[in-house]
C-alpha cells in the first residue's frame, strides 16, 4: 500500500494493463472501447485485468477526441438557498442517471461573477449550461447565446423567441396565491416582492393585480414592496412599512426564504401579536421539515428542474446531431402552479 | 448575430484571430500565453483582437498539456440540506476566489453513489477532492487513497494518520450543548443521533456521556437514539420514544435539520403542549432566518468549508511540486466549537 498513499502515485495506464495481459496497446485500447475487432473472450481478459489493476478511463482525454465533456453547467443564485439546494439535488439526481456530472457555480447573483461563470463552463467545454440568470442586463445571455453551448434558463426568463427555458405559470401562481389570501379573510395584502428587474417578480405582481381586480379592488402601489433577492433582506423593509403603520392583514412574499424572514420579523415585532396569514413561493417546506405554518405556490407538473436536464438533454442531443437552431425551435415550457399548505402549531 | 444563434455556431479559434491580425497561429498562441518572445505591441493587438472576436480559451486542452485541471470535486451528502448547500456556497466562493471551479456529487449518503462520484472525479482529472464521507466502510477511502489525488475530509474522519481532514471538535460540541442542557434545568436529556459508523455521531455521544459524568449521572442508553442520516426520519424514532413515555425534558439532536423536525413532531404532538429546550449542530440558523428558538453548536474558527478548501489548496500546491506524502505528513485540523443561540418568540 506504501505505493498508494497520496503524493507517491502512479495513475494505472493502458501500457500496464497491455504490460500484464501480454496484448499491444492498441488492442487494450480497443478492448475496453468495446470495439467489435477484438474479441469477446479477449476483451473480457483485457477487462477483468483493468478491474483488478484499478484501471480508471479518462473522461479529459476521451472528451478532447469526441467533443463531449458529459458534463452540465449549473449556473444558480445561492446555493445555501433551501430552494436552490434542492433544485442542485434534482439537476445532480437526474443528470448522474443519464451520465452527466454537473459543474456548480454559485453567482451570488451578481452579474459579473455570473460571467466569469460562463465564462469557466464554456472553457471547460461542458456540454450544455443550466442557467438561472441574475437578468441584470442582456449582456450575460448575448455571451451565452454566442457560444452555441446548448443551454435552458430556469426559473426566470426573457421575452426572446430564440431562447429555451422552463418556468413556471408565475401570473397564475400570483393570482391563486392572492385569492388564497382573500379566501382567507384578507382585506389588505401586502406583497414583498423581489426586485422588477427580475421576470418572476414581474409576473407575480402581474397577477397579484390581475387577483385585486376579479375582487374589483384597485392594486394600491403602497401594498407593493420590493426586497434584494439575497437572504436578510426583508426586515428593514418589512420594518419600514410598520413604522409607516400601513395595515395589512396577510402577506404575499416573493419566496418561501422571504416568508419565513417575514414572519420572524412579524413574530418579533410587538405590534403584531396575532398571526396573519403568509403565503410564499418554492415550497421549500416540501424539502424541508419546519415547525412553521406556511402556504407556498410550487409546480403542478413535477420538479422544475427535471424538466430543465430533461430539455437540455434534448437540446444536447439534437446539437450532436448537428441539427441547426432554426430548424428545431426554442423550447418553452411554462408549468402550471398549485398551492401546498403546510400547518403545524406554531 | 445569426450566425450566433444555438445550435448555428463556430468557436473563435486562434486561426481565426491569425486571419483577422495577419499574424501567423504559433505567434497568435504565444502572444495570449503572454510569451515573452513576442513583442508587447503585438501582443496588446493580438489579445484585443481576442477580446473583440469573443475568443474564450479552452482550458480542456489546456489541463491536457498541463495536468492541471483548475476544479476541485465536492462529494457531499444532500445538497438540500441547508448545512451542506452552505458549504458549497462557501466552497466556491473560496475555490473560484483561488481561481477553480467546483464539481459538485450529491452521494445521497449511499456509498455506490459515492463510489461512482469518485471515479467521476478521477476520470475528470480534477485536481482535489473535498469529501465528506459516507463512512460505509472503507472502500471508497481506499479507493480515494489509491488515485494519489490530493483529498481532504470535511466534518467526518477516520483515526488513519495518512489522511488529512477538518472536523469541529465533535466531544466538546456534544459536551458542551449537554451542559448547555442542564444549565437550562433539563435533568432528562433525550439524544437523537445519527448513525453509529459516522464519526462525528460517536464522538458527540461520547461528548454527551462525558457531560453526563461531569454532573455525576450515569448515562442511560435507553435516551440514545439512532436516527438515519437523510431528512424526515425524526418522526418514528421520536413517536415510538412518545409511545414509550419515556420522559425527558431536553432534546440533543445530531443537526439542526434533525432538532427542527424534532421540534416539529413534538409541537404536533398533543403530549407535548410545553416546550423544551433543544439543542442541534451546524448553526443552519446563521444563513437561514427562520422564526424558530434553537440552540446549535459550531465552528468558533470560522467556517470549516473555508478551511477545507485551504487544506485542500495547499496540498496541490505541495503535490504540483512533486513532494511525497512522507516527507509532508497530513494535515489533520480539529476545530474549537461554540454555542450560537437564536431566540425567536415561538
Amino acid at each position: 500500500m506504501t505505493q498508494q498513499h497520496q503524493g507517491n502515485h502512479r495513475k494505472v495506464t493502458l501500457r500496464d494493463i497491455a504490460g500484464t495481459t501480454g496484448f499491444s496497446i492498441n488492442t487494450v485500447s480497443h478492448a475496453l472501447k468495446g470495439k467489435p475487432d477484438i474479441s469477446l473472450a479477449t476483451r473480457q481478459i483485457i477487462r477483468q485485468t483493468a478491474k483488478d489493476l484499478g484501471y480508471i478511463a479518462d473522461t479529459v482525454a476521451g472528451s478532447l477526441r469526441s467533443g463531449v465533456s458529459s458534463t452540465i453547467a449549473v449556473i444558480l443564485g445561492d446555493m445555501s438557498n433551501p430552494h436552490f439546494g434542492l433544485w442542485v439535488r434534482e439537476i445532480e439526481t437526474a443528470a448522474f442517471q443519464k451520465g452527466y456530472s454537473i459543474l456548480i457555480i454559485n453567482t451570488n447573483e451578481d452579474a459579473s461573477v455570473e460571467r466569469a461563470g460562463i465564462k469557466t463552463a464554456i472553457g471547460k467545454r461542458v456540454d450544455g449550461i443550466i442557467l438561472c440568470p441574475t437578468q441584470d442586463g442582456l449582456d450575460n445571455l448575448n455571451l451565452l447565446k454566442s457560444t452555441g453551448i446548448p443551454f435552458v434558463l430556469i426559473g426566470r426568463r426573457w421575452e426572446d423567441p430564440t431562447i429555451n427555458y422552463v418556468v413556471p405559470d408565475e401570473v397564475q401562481g400570483g393570482c391563486l396565491a392572492t385569492r388564497y389570501l382573500f379566501d382567507q379573510g384578507c382585506h389588505n395584502i401586502l406583497m414583498l416582492n423581489g426586485p422588477s428587474h427580475i421576470s418572476s417578480a414581474r409576473e407575480r405582481q402581474d397577477g397579484f393585480c390581475s387577483a385585486h381586480r376579479e375582487q374589483g379592488i384597485a392594486c394600491d402601489q403602497r401594498y407593493i414592496r420590493h426586497v434584494g433577492i439575497k437572504s436578510a433582506q426583508c426586515r428593514s423593509v418589512l420594518e419600514r412599512v410598520l413604522d409607516e403603520k400601513l395595515p395589512f392583514d396577510g402577506v404575499l412574499a416573493f419566496s418561501d426564504l422571504l416568508a419565513l424572514e417575514a414572519i420572524t420579523v412579524l413574530q418579533d415585532s410587538r405590534r403584531y401579536t396575532h398571526r396573519i396569514p403568509v403565503v410564499g413561493f418554492d415550497d421549500i417546506l416540501a424539502g424541508l421539515i419546519l415547525p412553521v405554518s406556511l402556504t407556498s405556490v410550487t409546480s403542478a407538473e413535477g420538479s422544475i428542474a427535471v424538466h430543465a436536464v430533461d430539455i437540455l438533454i434534448s437540446l444536447m442531443k439534437k446539437s450532436d446531431e448537428k441539427q441547426i437552431s432554426r430548424d428545431i425551435g426554442p423550447i418553452q415550457k411554462v408549468l402550471d402552479v398549485k398551492l401546498a399548505e403546510h400547518f403545524h402549531n406554531w
